[in-house]
């Protein structure tokens, strides 16, 4: 089987990685805007060919598209034009509704299973792709009664030879949910990020004080901008929906530090360690 | 050597599993307000024998406070009022200035190091002391020049063995670089995790979706309010100067998301971005 990578980053390339060790596939070819990230991945092995989107059609059962969401949008109704009946796309993106309604009614729709492998690291490009990123995570499937059942089922076999767990959502409660367990937390990490830099005159100190605890929470803000605007821009209302909770659940506390009311400060820390009873 | 610990928890707990190993001493006593949680040290070969705090000061050369700081603001004056010259205790509480003050004017504070271990879990208790928690560390010495030049010495061996880096810092200068590095982000972890408890009515979608980005930015929030309700009251206003900056930061976010003004959002998470350069 020959895999089709658009995307040879972080996400793209992980899943080149872990194909080519499941013996999913061993022929994979790779596009990426960025020439400098072809070469790269090439010179890492993780895409053995850098091609052109032509090539890549007419040689590829199965092309993956991870590229940004805001790219993807504009790519994949020219990328269906192009494939025949014999052929599966697959997207990875953080957000689905724009991407499910781009394509709703393309005559090449039944060709595409809509999906998002939920991991990733703070990294990008291709030197970030690392094996096993996908091992025990969950996939969602969006609306994949809109595609072909042989496409689905050749999605679900390449995200089980990934270790992956496999969900079904709708393209609302995807968006939904992800702005709830994923979107947020970027932008609480992001902002944490900044205030400390802001804040903290003397860099040095955060350098030298900064404990695992820190480094945890602030461990998403490294992300890239590049992929994370798109998503932010795509899934606006949800993640303004969470996050003027988030604004209220800060200002909660705010208030009782304020009041000296550390009773209740006490209780919401108390429910907030439920967490642990969900995530472990 | 012997070593007494009062409060044999994740601090106290790792503190001797350490000096153990690296053989700085051979004989640990603990203590703890918690009667099981003193049995369970003893079990777990942390400390060789449960005491009361007269046989503690009665036999170790070094006493090492490790409470939730509340209790040590009330247990130090009269841990100090019954020790000789000999002997030196430490505290490694995350606020300084109310101790500092509390023994400022005492007989024996010159018999006291002010120590501020800057490494941690989100667990707590017995159980949750590690090896090696401490080591490549930042430890703080706050005003140690009214310690005696002996008890800074054994202190500093003491830390050193466990592998930590020094530094040095007044109290004021502490208490705000605390606030900065370590305070705001268990408050913006709890933040968020609770956001999320309340927001999410599917907790199996929490459980189901959560990748590992998420639960690195809520993983403070699996901590004991027993612990940090007493860091907060006292830090107070440190944490409320970066809490409100966090706040406007959010905010920030927030606005820049209702008016689409994506380019600034980009610049402003370009700008977070930065803390790679600072924590790697």
């Amino acid at each position: 089987m020959t895999v089709g990578i658009i995307g040879t980053g972080l996400i793209g390339g992980s899943i080149a990685i872990g194909l080519r060790e499941s013996g999913f596939a061993d022929s994979f070819l790779g596009i990426d805007t960025c020439e400098k990230n072809t070469a790269k991945a090439v010179e890492l092995g993780l895409v053995d060919e850098a091609v052109v989107l032509d090539e890549m059609l007419e040689r590829c059962q199965i092309i993956v598209v991870a590229t940004p969401v805001d790219a993807l949008v504009k790519l994949l109704p020219s990328i269906l034009n192009n494939i025949g009946e014999g052929q599966t796309v697959l997207d990875v993106g953080s957000t689905k509704l724009p991407i499910l309604q781009a394509i709703a009614g393309h005559p090449k729709r039944h060709r595409f299973v809509a999906t998002h492998p939920m991991a990733g690291t703070e990294y990008s490009g291709p030197t970030a792709a690392i094996p096993k990123l996908f091992d025990g995570k969950c996939c969602v499937f969006c609306e994949a009664e809109k595609s072909a059942p042989d496409a689905v089922e050749l999605a679900l076999k390449l995200y089980q030879s990934l270790g992956m767990r496999i969900t079904q959502l709708n393209g609302e409660e995807h968006d939904l949910h992800t702005a709830y367990v994923s979107h947020i937390s970027h932008i609480a990490s992001f902002a944490l990020a900044l205030t400390v830099l802001e804040k903290e005159q003397e860099e040095g100190r955060i350098f030298e004080l900064a404990s695992g605890g820190f480094s945890s929470t602030v461990r998403l803000a490294k992300s890239s901008p590049e992929t994370w605007i798109p998503i932010f821009r795509q899934n606006r209302d949800n993640v303004l929906d969470v996050l003027d909770e988030f604004i209220n659940t800060v200002s909660r506390f705010r208030t009782l530090l304020i009041k000296k009311d550390f009773d209740t400060f006490h209780e919401l820390m108390g429910k907030a360690n439920d967490i642990q009873r969900i995530i472990g």
